[in-house]
C-alpha cells in the first residue's frame, strides 16, 4: 500500500488546480511508511484524492505528481501512454526530425527530459523518483521510437540535492556521439556527449526561423552565438554578412565547423570575444549592423540574483540597440524563468530610453511548441524572445 | 510661425521618451495663435524642443506628435518619407499583397490608417489634424503605390470627438468595392464599402497561419467567425470538418460565399448562432470538437467596462474549454487593448479551473507584424492570441 500524504488546510488549492509540485511545508501529515523515491498518494485536507507522485524528503519539492487518476498505476504501461501522448503532440506541432520529446512536468513526467536528434536520444533525469524508471525509458525508446542509440546527460548539479550523483554515459551500445541534424534548412554538428545541456538548444527552433525574414541582405551581429545557430539561420536566409561572437574559443571553432558544413563560410564568420567587453567598445567606436541578435545564457537561475541579471540584460540591450542602424532590427531574448516577461520588458524599455532609440515590436515569441508551457507549472515558462525594429 | 507649447514640470517625461500623445492637462502654457488642426511645436519645461504635431483642443489628446526632428517640415515630402519607411518595413516582414500599410501612431502618422487590398487602398482618418492631408495621401498612394482605387472608411464615431463628421466614399474614380484577396492560400471576397472597419481584419494574418498545424484531420468549431477566416484556414489546412458560427446572418452568408470560393463547402460550413447561447447549450449537451476557436469582437473599448468584458471572456473560454476533446486545442484571443495580456491570462486560467481542464500553451502571439507595437504608444498593443492544448 502506498503511503498517504495529507496537505495543510489552505495550502492545497494550487496543487488541486494542477500544480505538479508539493513543497515540504504544504504537507500536514502522512500515514504509512515510505522510502525516498516511492510513489505516494496525496490528499487534500478533507481527505479527497488529488494525485500520485514520487517522494523525496531531502528536497524542498517533496512530492512531484505523476498522475491525477486514482486508478492509474505508475508502471511501464503508464510510461508508454505518457510517451505516446507526448509524441502525438509533437507530430502535430513541430518538425520531429530533432525535437524535445519529453519536457518534464509539462509532459506530466516530472524530472525527465528526452531530446531526439534524428534517431538518437539524449535523456536527462534530475530526480530520485524518476531515476528508478531509467530501464523502462530506455526500453520504450528502443521498442517504440526506433532509437539507434541513447545517451544519458544527467551531469547536472541539481541531482545532488536529490542525493544522486551526476551521471553521464551510454544507455545502449556505444555510438558516435557527434551527429548531424538539420533544422530550418540549416545543418549542425551536435555533440551529444560534451555539448551544453543535451547537446543543442532545441527551444529556439521556431525563433531562429522567425529571424529569416528580417535578415535577408543584412549585416548581422549574433552575440552569444554558441553553436552558431542564429548566425547560420541569418546566413541561410540570405544575410549579406554575419558575425557571430562567443566568449568560448571552443564554441567559435564549433560554430565555424557548422558554417563550413552549410557552405556559408564566405558570409558567416565567428570570432572569440566577450560580449560584455566588445559591445561597449564597438558601440563607442560607432560600429553599426542592420540586425543585432542577443541570445545570452541565463544570467540568473534563482530569485536571489535577479537584480544583477537585470543589470546584465540592460547593459547588452543598451549596447546592442546603439549598434543597430536606423530602421534595423534588434533580436533579444532571455531564457531565464526568473527574468519574467514583465521584468524583461521593463529592462528593454529602460535600455531603449538610455540609448535614445524608439523601438517597434515586430514579434514576440516564447520557447518552441515542443517545450509546451503547462499553466499550472510556472517554471515551464522560461524563454522570452522579441524582434524589434529600431528607429 | 508655429505656436509653441510648453509642458508642465514633471509631466513631460513620457512624451520625451517617445509617447506620441500629449494630454490637455500636461500642457502648461503656449505662445502664439493656433487653429485646431495646425502644426504646433512642443517643448519640455526647460524649453528644449520635443517635437511637432497637430493640435485639437476639443480632444483630451490635444497634440499628436508627427516628428521629433526640429528641421522636418510637415508637408508632402514628409508624408512620402513616412510612407516609404512604412512600405520598406512591410516588404521586409510580411506578404504585402494585402496588408496594413499605415498603422497610425506606430508608423508615426497619428490618426491615419491605410489598408492595402491587392491594388486597392482603404484609408481611415480619425483626427482633424490628419484630415487636412487627405489629398496628399491620395496623391502619394496613386503616384508611388500604383493605387487602382482608394476608398475612405472614416465612418467611425471617434471623429465626432474631434468635431468631424463621419465620412465614407470614393477618393478616386469609383470602382467595384467587392474585391478578391488571397491570404495564407485562402481566397476571400472583401467588401471595402460595407465590411466591418476597412473590410477585413488583416491583423490575424499570421495567427490564422499558426492554426494550420493543429487543424489537419480535426473537427473544428470557429466561434465569432465573421468573414470565416479562421474556419477557412482550418479547412485549407485539411480539417476533417469545420463549423463556423456568427450572430449575424449577413456574416454567415458572406463566410459561406468565401467557403464556396475556396471549394471548401463540403467541409467548411457556417451557421447563424449567438455564441453566448449555443456554447453553454452545446457544452451541456456534451458536444465535442478537436479544436475550438474563439475570436470574439472587442468586449471592451474603454477602461470602464473591463469587468463586464472579463465576465464575457471567462464565459466563452469556460464553455469552449469544456467542448474540447482530451488532447485537443483551444485557440483564444482578445483584440481589446484594455483587456491586458495579464488580465486575459488570469481570466483564461480561471476558466480552465472552473472547467477542470489542464492547459498547455503551444503558442502565444500578438497582432501581425504589419501592425507593429510602438513601445511608447501603449494603445498600439491590442491583440493577444493563444493556442493551448487541453488535457
Amino acid at each position: 500500500m502506498a503511503s498517504k500524504f495529507y496537505l495543510h488546510k489552505g495550502l492545497s488549492k494550487k496543487v488541486e488546480q494542477g500544480r505538479p509540485w508539493i513543497y515540504i511545508d504544504e504537507i500536514n501529515e502522512y500515514d504509512g511508511d515510505y522510502e525516498n523515491g516511492d510513489i505516494v498518494e496525496v490528499y487534500n485536507p478533507k481527505g479527497y484524492f488529488i494525485g500520485k507522485g514520487y517522494i523525496n524528503d531531502r528536497s524542498k519539492i517533496t512530492i512531484r505528481i505523476m498522475t491525477r487518476n486514482e486508478n492509474e498505476e505508475i508502471n511501464e504501461d503508464f510510461f508508454r501512454r505518457r510517451f505516446r501522448a507526448a509524441w502525438e503532440y509533437r507530430k502535430k506541432v513541430i518538425d520531429t526530425s530533432s525535437c524535445r520529446f519529453i519536457f518534464g512536468e509539462a509532459d506530466f513526467l516530472p524530472g525527465l527530459t528526452v531530446d531526439k536528434f534524428e534517431d538518437y536520444y539524449v535523456i536527462q533525469i534530475s530526480t530520485l523518483g524518476m531515476d528508478k524508471y531509467r530501464d523502462i525509458i530506455v526500453k520504450i525508446l528502443t521498442e517504440e521510437y526506433s532509437a539507434k542509440g541513447i545517451y544519458e546527460r544527467s551531469d547536472i548539479s541539481t541531482r545532488e540535492i536529490e542525493g544522486l550523483e551526476q551521471k553521464k554515459g551510454f544507455l545502449t551500445d556505444p555510438f558516435d556521439t557527434m551527429i548531424e541534424i538539420i533544422e530550418n534548412g540549416v545543418k549542425y554538428h551536435v555533440d551529444l556527449e560534451n555539448g551544453q545541456k543535451t547537446g543543442f538548444f532545441l527551444d529556439q527552433k521556431e525563433n531562429r526561423k522567425a529571424i529569416h525574414r528580417i535578415c535577408k541582405d543584412m549585416d548581422v551581429l549574433d552575440c552569444f552565438t554558441h553553436t552558431g545557430s542564429f548566425a547560420l539561420n541569418a546566413g541561410i536566409a540570405g544575410a549579406k554578412s554575419v558575425l557571430g561572437i562567443d566568449i568560448s574559443q571552443h564554441a567559435v571553432d564549433f560554430a565555424t565547423r557548422n558554417s563550413e558544413l552549410n557552405k556559408l563560410s564566405d558570409r558567416v564568420k565567428f570570432e572569440c570575444h566577450n560580449a560584455f567587453d566588445v559591445l561597449p567598445q564597438w558601440s563607442r567606436e560607432g560600429r553599426k549592423f542592420d540586425v543585432v541578435i542577443l541570445d545570452p545564457p541565463a544570467f540568473t537561475k534563482s530569485k536571489n540574483t535577479i537584480l544583477g541579471a537585470k543589470r546584465g540584460y540592460k547593459e547588452i540591450n543598451l549596447r546592442g540597440l546603439k549598434m543597430v542602424r536606423e530602421g534595423g532590427y534588434l533580436v533579444t531574448c532571455s531564457c531565464s524563468h526568473y527574468m519574467s516577461e514583465e521584468l524583461l520588458a521593463k529592462t528593454i524599455a529602460e535600455a531603449a530610453q538610455d540609448a535614445k532609440r524608439q523601438i517597434r515590436q515586430v514579434e514576440f515569441r516564447t520557447q518552441s511548441a515542443d517545450h509546451p508551457i503547462l499553466w499550472n507549472s510556472d517554471e515551464s515558462y522560461y524563454l522570452k524572445f522579441y524582434v524589434f525594429q529600431v528607429i
